[in-house]
């Protein structure tokens, strides 16, 4: 009977420790209340490069903040060209960086002819290259040009609150009638952060997602 | 002691009846053995606004075979104009149908500056018009603008195969990257289709689908 008894606490922590993949995404309700940036395609830039690009010493134009403290959209864009094609009216988002990242949408790169490489912020080795032109000159820019991997952006208490660490990967699920759940997304905790979830513009669409979209982790 | 049995039995069905939404999606493997179908915009037309687009009594010109049997793409293109802008290069799918029916992307949907509607094929009413244009002349068509309700394509005989009826809603799981679960899927049971599941661009992008993914059909 203790056996039994045994047996069933284990079966019910199982059913209750099991997330049901089978419950309706239509209800999400007010979410986990972390707002969804969208990203288009961008680029992030090196002065060097931005030398090269707009001239030395030139300095970005700020035209909007972005939702992450510090980060802004800039007036002045650059020409994207790989071996298929090139892509216009790609936006520089300021400050400059270290180096110099090219955030494409997937569909981008089968129009540029580049391989498609999902990838965090940053971590470009063995990505592909291409070349940025701006109008005062061009650069090859070998290994810079990434999809970005699907991210959440949280402060220490923010994860704390989640129960969630950085570099922790969660799923998140969004209702409506092109809901679903996306696996694979990472968090990415820092102090100089504010809260939100980033996916990309074709993300956003396949599951009718905007700005004002809710959802919930999934742990 | 028989109340244990019969509570033991009961989580023991509880537990075998919830899929998880926690486990990997790593794994798919083989997958339910379903083709994926990637959609790019496209427009199925009637021979009257054919008849206006490209000329009276014009006949389609098949360049490929389709998934599903007789559907065919065509050399021909359009170009579809909403009131913030036009998109060039919209094949035209044969053979002609009843209803002229532009099928496109969410960001499409943007760009042309018309309200996004997800609709199964055919349910049109209430839907956006747009301005479709040929090189012989152009017509307005009200409520003929979509986005395709994801959906797979089936017999009678895949349908029992799956335990799925004609409307039903699903979910699907890819694995991989970008992998996730789509909800509301909707079973299309026929005795003329051919076994596929059909995405459009950025649905396939956002989970790093093409042609040769699997994926697996969760009730």
């Amino acid at each position: 009977m203790d056996n039994t008894e045994a047996l069933v606490k284990l079966l019910l922590e199982a059913v209750n420790s099991r997330p049901s993949a089978g419950i309706s995404t239509d209800d999400i309700g007010e979410g986990d209340g972390i707002p969804v940036g969208v990203s288009n395609r961008h680029i992030h830039i090196s002065q060097e490069d931005l030398d090269t690009l707009y001239g030395k010493g030139y300095q970005l134009t700020k035209t909007k903040d972005l939702g992450q403290p510090g980060q802004y959209a800039c007036k002045e864009y650059v020409i994207v060209a790989g071996p298929r094609s090139a892509i216009e009216k790609v936006r520089i988002l300021g400050p400059v960086r270290k180096e110099t990242q090219v955030e494409l949408l997937a569909s981008d790169c089968r129009k540029l002819g580049i391989p498609m490489v999902v990838r965090q912020s940053g971590d470009l080795a063995g990505a592909p290259g291409v070349t940025i032109v701006g109008p005062k000159g061009s650069v090859y820019r070998d290994e810079c040009a990434v999809v970005a991997l699907r991210h959440i952006h949280m402060t220490p208490a923010d994860a704390e609150r989640y129960g969630v660490k950085d570099g922790q990967v969660v799923k998140i699920k969004f209702g409506g009638q092109r809901g679903g759940i996306y696996d694979k997304v990472i968090c990415r905790v820092s102090s100089s952060a504010a809260l939100e979830c980033h996916l990309d513009v074709e993300e956003a669409n396949a599951m009718g997602v905007d700005g004002s979209s809710k959802f919930t982790i999934i742990k």
